[in-house]
């Protein structure tokens, strides 16, 4: 299945850019970055499960935000992009 | 339909954040904040169309981004949320 993610994760102390830094590995190992904190993967019921189970095992609950949504089956059509290109990597070294 | 509205504005100068409060302020005319910078909207084909209309012409192309997804018809099951309340007004005062 096409699942997307999006978070918030609340970065107003050490321990939140830690855990920003933590949900932003577990996506990364499941999908494709499309934005800042909007990942796409394509899953595997288990591995929905795997990922689910990290993610909500990692952000703060009483902080952060996290939601996962089932795209539609069909893949063609169901999102349009405008603008800069989807797969920058944002964790990257910053070239100026 | 139902839509998911995802964006991320360069925020580096005023410009930047003058497109971003703009960017927020089109979308909540036309659907609920569910993270800062996600949106799920109701709309029919007419208020899709105007929505993404003033989007794209909001945005800068050459440095932001922003995806529009059509979420499956059937509503029950194709989110799941973990953490912070989804209707949290972030535009609102910042009380202490």
């Amino acid at each position: 299945m096409d699942v997307l993610v999006a978070y918030d994760v609340a970065t107003d102390d050490a321990e939140g850019r830690r855990r920003l830094r933590h949900v932003a590995t577990i996506c990364l190992n499941y999908g494709q970055r499309v934005q800042k904190s909007v990942f796409e993967c394509t899953l595997n019921e288990v591995q929905y499960e795997q990922m689910k189970h990290h993610l909500v095992e990692t952000i703060d609950a009483s902080k952060d935000s996290l939601r996962i949504y089932r795209l539609p089956a069909r893949r063609e059509g169901y999102v349009e992009h405008f603008g800069q290109n989807a797969t920058v990597d944002f964790d990257g070294p910053l070239v100026v």
